[in-house]
């Protein structure tokens, strides 16, 4: 199974897994990453390091992270490694329940597209879509 | 100036707007609406109905919720009025600091399709853009 990451600003990761958890009404396997604005880059490099050092070496990883631009986005980009990890930016709930409620069939590749296309099909002007 | 209110499940509307204050380094005029997923359809639309009230007729309105389909979203469509009120789903933190970081020159048509654009932009998978 790929081991998913959500690393943000603030409190946002824990709180959308909590979100998600309330939609799906169980647990989920989600590990979040909460940065403070005031810490250092090395102090960042250094949380991300240790988290992914806990992780089983044969296992994928995706890392959803809030901000495209943003440092937790940033600071996670020199650990992407092909079909092994991957950082996708962007969050947004409809991404994250999409990869947290997909059977262990699935691809790497088509995990990662499949999260990528969940998060942008769900923004919609609601205006066009009534009309 | 165009109202914005950001309306959740859980705490994700505050904690959103608390982290583009903390990044554009002072307050933003936003309006977090947070919903417990326990609450029933009719208190959520009473809760919308009294914010929207509390509003100048005269203001325009864009809402943004977090989950195309979730009960946040369902329940302001109806609230939709064109070139008057509208309702953005799928929100990221591109798409809340797009919004909050405008100038007041931009029309209403304008900043919808230019938040829509900021969160689905902001959408990538790094390992695509990174090789």
């Amino acid at each position: 199974m790929t081991e998913i990451l959500v690393i943000t600003h603030g409190n946002l990761a824990k709180e959308m897994i909590k979100i998600v958890e309330d939609i799906v009404e169980e647990p989920v396997k989600a590990t979040p990453v909460c940065f403070d604005l005031d810490l250092k880059q090395s102090d960042y490099t250094r949380k991300i390091t240790d988290v992914l050092d806990a992780i089983d070496p044969g296992r994928q990883v995706i890392i959803l992270t809030d901000l495209f631009g943003g440092t937790p986005s940033n600071i996670t980009f020199p650990f992407v490694k092909k079909d092994k990890l991957e950082v996708i930016t962007g969050l947004n709930l409809s991404m994250l329940l999409y990869l947290l409620t997909q059977s262990d069939d699935k691809s790497f590749q088509e995990l990662c597209e499949g999260a990528k296309k969940a998060g942008k099909d769900a923004i919609v002007i609601a205006g066009q879509f009534l009309s």
